[in-house]
């Protein structure tokens, strides 16, 4: 079962969105399932200052990304890039072990999303 | 890349919640990606006068089980059994191969519910 935390963030997910004027963005593939995740950031300064994502992927993925956005929004490149699918799913209150495969579309998106930026700047 | 229809099945769900009065219900697990499916049914007179679903799947298992909704309702029972996973695709205009797993989940939900049906009467 999932916690009250997983629920709200798949019911009211934040920051699901495109950006247009994004400087990073980064998209990857679950093996597991074949989903897809777009993370887009914005940077100014070496910090993220808003960052968004876009999927077609299940519950858990919508949950973990959604909460990576609180999560990593006002974060250095350098703090962001530490962030693994593991501190999203404590944030989150825990995820079932069968669907811990879809929190790694949120954390490798995000380190994607970075590179990008890294690569364009 | 999916359909437009897939597309709006997935925006915009059709019959998207649980039915408090339900005769028939069925959940199933898929086991390639460990989502849930839950299909209720209002059965009267042998035909299937309301359906809806609850499912923390991918957006390819909220368009399914959103166009089998709409395919499902007003047939006879023996009717629906006959529904099957590429009947669905079909009538979305198709689903990327890598997520037809996803479309099992509302055709063996169906199945589940029609002969959960079967065992309250
Ligand atoms: S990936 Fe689980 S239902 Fe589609």
């Amino acid at each position: 079962d999932y916690s009250e935390k997983v629920m709200d963030h798949f019911a009211n997910p934040r920051n699901s969105r495109k950006m247009e004027d994004a400087n990073g963005v980064g998209t990857v593939g679950n093996p597991t399932c074949g989903d897809l995740m777009t993370i887009y950031i914005k940077v100014e300064d070496n910090i993220i200052k808003d960052i968004s994502f876009q999927t077609f992927g299940c519950g858990a993925a919508i949950a973990t990304s959604s909460m990576i956005t609180e999560i990593a929004v006002g974060k250095t490149l350098e703090e962001a890039l530490k962030i693994s699918r593991n501190d999203v799913a404590e944030e989150l209150d825990g995820l079932p072990p069968v669907k811990m495969h879809c929190s790694n579309l949120a954390a490798d998106g995000l380190q994607a999303a970075i590179e990008n930026y890294y690569e364009n700047n």
